[in-house]
């Protein structure tokens, strides 16, 4: 993946390394990294004892290795992300209280659907987003409304590749998928009965940066039979006032 | 910092250069991050490429960098701030209702105390503290409960190094630090009263993991003159409902 002009690949071995580490596999030896990422073993020890000597990886009793606070604290401080979603969170808050339904916050990043915070309540429904997990862009309302607001070129690419389905009523045909997208675009959200999962439909809506640009989508997922009107009004009024937080005006 | 036995050293340099980006500096040349990291330009402009091509640093129009969304991902979907912070969120919102001030949670990182999580209401007062930022242990009310149930060995290293103040009324003789800490272990909480601005009091309990280990601090910043009690029993009962998530059977 990284063509590295340095000559050593050390970049492209450490996207290696901290891509074997998932939401489900937080802990793991030297030599698992190794088999995981296709790294030579002596490679994977290297790069890994370099990356806990940094402190990017922390390492416990059992040399098991983790991702490191370092690394968090690094990668956050500064990011995007972390400036969306504190600008998202106070009316995230307010959109959970009032549907009382898994309220998430989504941007596009390489061609899906990157959720960057999450709020469920305890008698919130099924969900299959994670923080930091990324879902499709034609099978999620988030995913669905980041693509509607797309480039023209994302657009096509995601539209010429096969729409992989999730549940038997994902969107599969790309005639059927440029229809619900110009939908998407005329009434402002995107609505996915049952896209992901048949018991549960999605709900987006866009937010606003400060350009005007598109920068993330905030949705809920409802039970797949409930009514959208009053989570809608909700989540539009967040991404107003989340707008308006990020410094856009009208 | 990185002993890399790589003998190219590139996982310290990439350190460095992440170590330029801070909350408040979001977006460089790479010019800049070079005078910054104080590598050679040529070394810097190769790196900040090395990291763009693999996704880790973006790259906008102006030629300007910023932390990819990769690399908040990587560093987000298995870290142990996620989990914490997913297990104490639910509670930590219940905390921010009812005490309608700025709710924190806090883990011990290098010997100062990392914020992972922080809530704030539109009324909430003065605060200091940002997510992936830094505290004092000895200032902070989060600190303080860190360091009171911390290792005999980062005690000692706390009490001998000059205890910079941040207030007039930070801790700042090894005496009364080591006191005020045997206070907090029998109390079970901290009260940190000006320690950081006059203005206002940190208030701080311990969390607890599944192997019953201080693994967090949870902390409410409260005006000066306002009782923390009834702050106090919702730090309680949110500290023990995150380490129930945890899996901490008492």
């Amino acid at each position: 993946m990284a063509n590295s002009r340095s000559g050593d690949s050390v970049t492209e071995r450490l996207v290696r390394v901290l891509e074997t580490f998932t939401a489900t596999r937080t802990v793991q030896t030297a030599a698992e990294i190794g088999r995981r990422s296709g790294l030579p073993i002596s490679t994977a020890h290297r790069v890994v004892n370099d990356l806990v000597v940094a402190g990017l990886l922390e390492r416990d009793d059992d040399r098991r290795v983790r991702i490191g606070m370092r690394l968090w604290e690094l990668s956050t401080r500064s990011s995007h992300a972390l400036r969306l979603r504190q600008a998202a969170l106070p009316y995230m808050e307010r959109v959970q209280l009032r549907v009382r339904e898994h309220t998430q916050l989504a941007v596009l990043e390489k061609d899906e659907a990157l959720f960057i915070e999450r709020l469920s309540g305890a008698e919130s429904g099924s969900n299959i987003t994670r923080v930091a997990g990324r879902l499709p862009l034609h099978a999620s309302s988030s995913g669905l409304v980041l693509l509607a607001y797309g480039t023209p070129e994302l657009q096509e690419r995601i539209l010429q590749a096969p729409l992989v389905p999730l549940s038997r009523e994902t969107i599969t045909d790309a005639g059927v998928l440029r229809r619900k997208l110009a939908e998407v675009r005329t009434l402002g959200h995107a609505i996915a009965p049952g896209y992901i999962e048949a018991v549960s439909t999605g709900v987006a809506v866009p937010i606003r940066d400060e350009t005007g640009a598109v920068a993330a989508a905030l949705s809920v997922v409802l039970p797949r039979d409930a009514a959208p009107d009053a989570a809608l009004r909700e989540l539009r009024r967040a991404a107003a006032d989340t707008a308006a937080a990020l410094g856009y005006r009208r």
